[in-house]
């Protein structure tokens, strides 16, 4: 198997920069007719697949969404993984996973580990403990040709707080990015939503300057920011984008999923 | 039922500032010649629970250590969720969850939902995406008597990187204590780690003026802090710290698990 930067550039050549999230939220379920339950949460999940096959490389199920039913969510989410991958789509857990290295060795086992029922492609992480704390994990990953997503700006209106914050003259957001290119090895990509004033976070640079590593987008669609614009927000870096999509896709319901989905990849 | 902090007062009054936790990683199984599977982990946490119940009030078990086993893993940590709580042990699931508003509303009902299988007393949370995307998980936490506890300067070696960074003058580290303080009306305590220096984080005040919110200090034992010293390092804060302990207590393995216990007791 190929590793994870190239899998991901291959799914975006052969089938668009958008992901699909899997979000069963109660109110996802609800407007899908669905019940607000573990069982709910797996024909949700299964039905998007379905659809996702064959018109989008890139799921991304949100793990606090199955974690919500406990071991029974857990379950679900790990025939979920199991049929996405069985699907040939790449499946990226975003669990925004951060602790010291012991723990994380284990959460990297959990979402890396050779015969973990959770094994996925790829796990968002966040570095409040300090990039450097990442390496290992990002070390765990790559041994099975997996990848890291580490949290930079992201979409939230209450990120400046925190992301904005100062080190040696730069931001938070600046230090997550050149960390992550660093420990990396062009597998460590970065999140940063679609939504945010770049220059704010202090990586407006990389709009004139390409980035190098994968960019996954939130942002786009219920949350605000247009696909048509993708171009213009993220500049130079554009083609690093993963954008990542979620109720815009799904809130006409099951039926027309398939539909959204074309349609969005028509504005890229 | 009480607030979480009167019950984290009275937990410590009775018994102990101490906090055992559950972590059943490969080494720690290892270390008690169990098995490295659920099992393993359901024997290693059902035996700790055995063991400082009468001893000790609060348990905290590392969720990443039983996220390693999947869906298997979490139906471990359920049920000794459910038998430390019958057994009249608070529970800090040290999860250190943090995410944007929708989906931390679904980690929020997965750890104080009325009917969760994972329901705890307590969720450790990291507030990389800004403190104030808390808000709504510290209103669902106390709802049912819970609380958080945030990370503000944890005990990694890696941890100076983010944490110094300064927003107007003062630390992140400082800044998620105010937030803490400000958002939490006194359920939401703060983690900080008993092996750093607090002037280097900017949190040194701490140690002149009550800090008035409750403390989860890991870093006590195998990492390198000494119970003995707990006044000195958290001055006029002491009476705040939860000590968590971990491999301190149970390197001699289970048999010798309740004399641990009560030897680190006595140092305090």
């Amino acid at each position: 198997m190929a590793k994870f930067s190239t899998r991901l550039d291959e799914a975006v050549s052969k089938f668009s920069a958008i992901c699909i999230g899997i979000d069963p939220s109660e109110s996802e379920l609800d407007n899908w007719e669905l019940p607000d339950s573990a069982a709910g949460a797996r024909e949700y999940g299964l039905r998007i697949i379905d659809s996702a096959q064959d018109r989008l490389g890139i799921i991304k199920p949100q793990v606090g969404f199955f974690e919500r039913f406990g071991s029974l969510g857990y379950q679900t989410l790990e025939e979920i993984i199991r049929e996405a991958k069985d699907a040939g789509l790449i499946v990226i857990a975003d669990a925004k996973r951060g602790d010291i290295g012991s723990t994380m060795l284990g959460y990297a086992s959990a979402w890396f580990g050779d015969d973990s029922p959770l094994r996925s492609d790829a796990l968002t992480v966040s570095g409040y403990l300090g990039p450097e704390s990442l390496r290992e994990t990002l070390h765990y990953a790559q041994d099975v040709q997996g990848g890291l997503f580490i949290l930079a700006a992201t979409s939230n209106p209450e990120a400046a707080q925190l992301q904005q914050a100062l080190i040696g003259g730069k931001t938070v957001a600046a230090n997550v990015i050149d960390a992550a290119k660093e420990i990396g090895q062009g597998e460590m990509g970065v999140v940063i939503g679609a939504t945010q004033d770049l220059k704010a976070f202090g990586i407006g640079h990389i709009t004139e300057r390409d980035i190098e590593i994968p960019i996954l987008a939130p942002g786009f669609g219920a949350q605000g920011a247009r696909l048509e614009d993708l171009k213009e927000i993220f500049g130079a870096s554009s083609h690093r984008i993963i954008a990542s999509m979620s109720r815009e896709l799904t809130k006409n319901g099951p039926e027309q999923l398939g539909l959204m989905i074309d349609k969005a990849k028509a504005k890229l």
